[in-house]
């Protein structure tokens, strides 16, 4: 490993794997388990919480495998479990043997620290569960682990009955426990009660603390901010926020508070610049589209859209944003809307590479082309390779083709056997050529898409490269009366590069088909093809 | 209107349609406009910034407009504008101008308090932008408005030149600017710093502070919070935290948050329990899916997954919840995962209506279908409706069926004038018949939707009813190497209640056809139609 592991002084503990997965939604593959610790590794978060092995036979084949095939810089794996039963002994429990089985070197521990709980959920006594929490990180202490533990419901379990809240505390910490975690498990508490429970339990415990926020109000990236600020030395997160719920603490604003604002280092040299990409990878691999709001990491996080903003931005780009978004592995973008001014078009072509030379009579015409398309339900903020075909065709009078639509049909039919056929015929004018090519797919696009490439590899082989990486639909509902639209948002790549285009039309198979006709042009105009006409 | 405004003492003011509407993908007609401010005044908020009268068409079609067509309750109607150019006189400004005629009887009006932004983006001198302040708030104050000032960049500005940004404020405050509103623009600020720069600000002036949070930290609702705990007595925020870059600080967790954690009445008797319909509402009118993890209002929000959970919630519900869902009127939710253990399914089932008698075979048995269907792409936590029918179909041992599908067809066809034909035919059995029938839709799936209308309309008569209401595609990426397929949701209602169906196929049709399938089965169902085999 390149990188050095960061000092024992903080940890950032990441818990996307165990209280991360209870997001409505995600619902992860063992290998999908695997791709993310590398992911989280790779950025050097201190910790990863991998599950609880032993609950399912999914986490216990988890962290055998992380352990056989990942080699890790910076993090710890960590196993999740509870203290033992009820009246038995930490050592003949199973499910305490299953953690020291899982092989990981670091454990968590779930302790209740809410008087009610232990009484309606435990079904135990006050002091039972007390002597669970010290047998079992003793035990696991005496088998050679680290164990943190994690006081679940602990600021409202402190409200009810302080005394017995720092009892547990007391009992993790004097057992062995080298963090106890306040968890705002139910997500309710607010920045300054977190920051006055945490001083007060640090004053009179002594104990390592740390913080497991969820973020029930809109609070827990400030909540445990609040806790670091009296005095927490222990951050649980999740990348993305994903969680139970609302979701947790996230990750990525914690790290970026920490190391930006902060000035306190707490992720090896060099790794708050992936900060993006691995939330974006982490996205993919959850099978959830990255959230475009979220701070520093989405992609709408550094993008202007008010035209003073724009003009301002033109003169000094610090002046609208609060860090560079290169710190972070982002990026500034101007959006092109009507709302947008001619400021925001010109800036828009310089980030596209077409110089529009301050032409006001051009950027008007760009401008009220786009205003026209928006209302008919094109969006351009997503689909940057359609923009730039509109502002070449604007600024050299003509659209640039490779070929001309005559026609096509598309076919799906389900048989009596179950099975489906997809079958698609484009007619369309090439370099002079009519070209009328069929083809079947796994769906009537992927069949249209595939007839187009019949059609033109011949004529232009440099499509052989392009692939289709994403294809995204929105119905645009007819809420004003009007009859509903569709919109297509298709992704291609070349292996190089991925470009975005958009399709609007009264039916799903018109609008990809449009889509599909700017990909396949700015495709070949990328690969510096001479268009024909 | 029968709801009390509250008194002046606390500002909720909204900020939805001037700077919400900066947020990347939301472009608002004037009839967008004017239904989310009915949706606002409804929930209760004191004020309702419309935009800026005379910067363009639209805006000052929507302050004339709403005057017109809407008898606000609570609300007020604000114009948002800026002071008047360097060296002219406020009185002759025609963008001032422009704000007096829009009617509104409140202005905010925006001005620099940061010295470097005074140089640099409005090209004047420090001592001619208070002159602007003292100038542009007076004419307006003297023309019997009610003045806000918004102070950008105020923090940053603080940060730079305290005596400067306090010298705005009080040349604002002294002109008779009611309240002077502290903008972190940039949204750089945590709330510490919040806290300390208004408490210092609030002694050194006297002024009554408010607070414009951004959420480029992550943390605007804290922020907001933080300036009330150090006096701010106004709030700005928009709906869902719509606005510029990632956003400001979301309305309804700070609503929430003065309400049910500070105790603290800032909406009008009993409109706190319409938060979460006036939140989906907005979201439908912007055109964006509302936030499904949003505090208090997200479906997310009050639905467990986890069976450690349910297992509780059983025994006690405010064990896993910070407040009652219903203050906010919002319903907890019981998540159907392979993640679920045998609690979830069986809560599930009694939500549903469906008694499981604690039969442990039967929820077994679930449990693994649930599993088995997931693996292939399904998901039931979106698609109520589908997953009743699985759960039926194993309670009562056999699939309740008002028909059979023998196979059907979709054809979709671009011809050379650009129109588009598309066409589908269905043959099935109902009722001992079989039924051929073909319809044309404005696309392929709205085509089949038809061709199936047309077969079983004289058979169920009750299914004229059935109205396609949402529908929305999914590519599931063959990410661990297998062919990708295509989920879909489809929302059907029948004017009382709206069902969710999923379908999962490798084509967005084929897809489309199960989920319809699902839905005409399920409303037959509702309609208690007794199946025919």
């Amino acid at each position: 490993m390149s990188s050095q592991p960061t000092d024992d002084s903080f940890h950032v503990f990441d818990t996307t794997l165990r209280d991360g997965a209870q997001r409505e939604g995600i619902n992860l593959t063992v290998a999908d388990k695997l791709a993310i610790a590398r992911h989280l590794d790779d950025f050097g978060v201190g910790f990863i919480e991998g599950g609880w092995p032993g609950a399912n036979p999914r986490d216990t084949e988890f962290f055998a495998r992380a352990q056989q095939e990942i080699t890790f810089g910076s993090a710890q794996l960590v196993a999740f479990g509870a203290t033992r039963r009820a009246g038995a002994k930490a050592s003949e429990d199973p499910q305490v043997r299953a953690l020291l089985e899982s092989g990981a070197p670091v454990i968590t521990l779930v302790a209740k620290a809410h008087d009610r709980h232990v009484e309606l959920a435990l079904r135990t006594t006050l002091e039972e569960n007390l002597e669970m929490v010290r047998d079992t990180v003793s035990h696991l202490v005496a088998q050679g682990r680290r164990v943190f533990i994690d006081c679940e419901h602990f600021f409202d379990g402190y409200r009810a009955n302080p005394q017995y809240a720092k009892a547990v505390v007391r009992t993790a910490s004097d057992a062995g426990a080298d963090v106890v975690v306040l968890c705002d498990t139910n997500g309710g508490m607010l920045p300054a009660q977190i920051h006055a429970v945490v001083a007060t339990v640090l004053a009179d415990t002594g104990a390592r603390l740390g913080i497991h926020a969820q973020d029930d109000t809109g609070c827990a990236v400030a909540n445990t901010l609040a806790a670091v600020d009296a005095g927490a030395t222990h951050v649980q997160c999740t990348a993305n926020g994903y969680g139970e719920r609302v979701g947790n603490a996230n990750l990525f604003p914690v790290v970026a508070a920490l190391e930006l604002k902060y000035g306190r280092q707490v992720l090896p040299e060099g790794k708050l610049k992936e900060m993006t990409r691995v939330s974006h990878a982490i996205a993919e691999v959850v099978n959830l589209t990255p959230a475009t709001h979220q701070p520093y990491v989405g992609v709408s996080a550094f993008a202007h859209k008010a035209g003073l903003h724009a003009s301002a931005i033109k003169v000094d780009p610090d002046l609208y944003q609060h860090i560079d978004p290169e710190l972070v592995g982002n990026r500034i973008r101007m959006l092109v809307s009507d709302m947008a001014g001619r400021a925001s078009i010109e800036l828009k072509g310089k980030e596209l590479g077409v110089d529009l030379g301050g032409d006001r009579e051009l950027i008007g015409r760009v401008v009220d082309r786009v205003k026209e398309r928006e209302l008919k339900g094109y969006t351009y903020e997503a689909a940057d390779a359609s923009f730039e075909l509109l502002l070449r065709e604007e600024a050299e009078g003509r659209a640039r083709r490779y070929f001309r639509t005559e026609s096509w049909r598309a076919i799906t039919e389900d048989r009596p056997d179950g099975s489906h056929a997809n079958e698609a015929t484009v007619k369309l004018w090439a370099k002079g050529e009519r070209i009328v090519a069929t083809a079947e797919g796994n769906g009537p696009v992927n069949a249209l898409d595939r007839a187009l490439r019949v059609a033109l590899e011949r004529l232009y082989p440099q499509l052989a490269k392009f692939e289709l990486v994403d294809y995204k639909v929105r119905i645009l509902e007819g809420r004003h009366g009007t009859q509903s639209t569709t919109r297509v948002l298709i992704s291609t790549g070349d292996g190089e590069a991925d470009w975005s285009t958009v399709g609007v039309a009264d039916n799903v198979i018109a609008a990809s088909w449009q889509a599909l006709e700017d990909a396949y042009t700015y495709g070949l105009l990328r690969a510096g093809v001479e268009p024909t006409e």
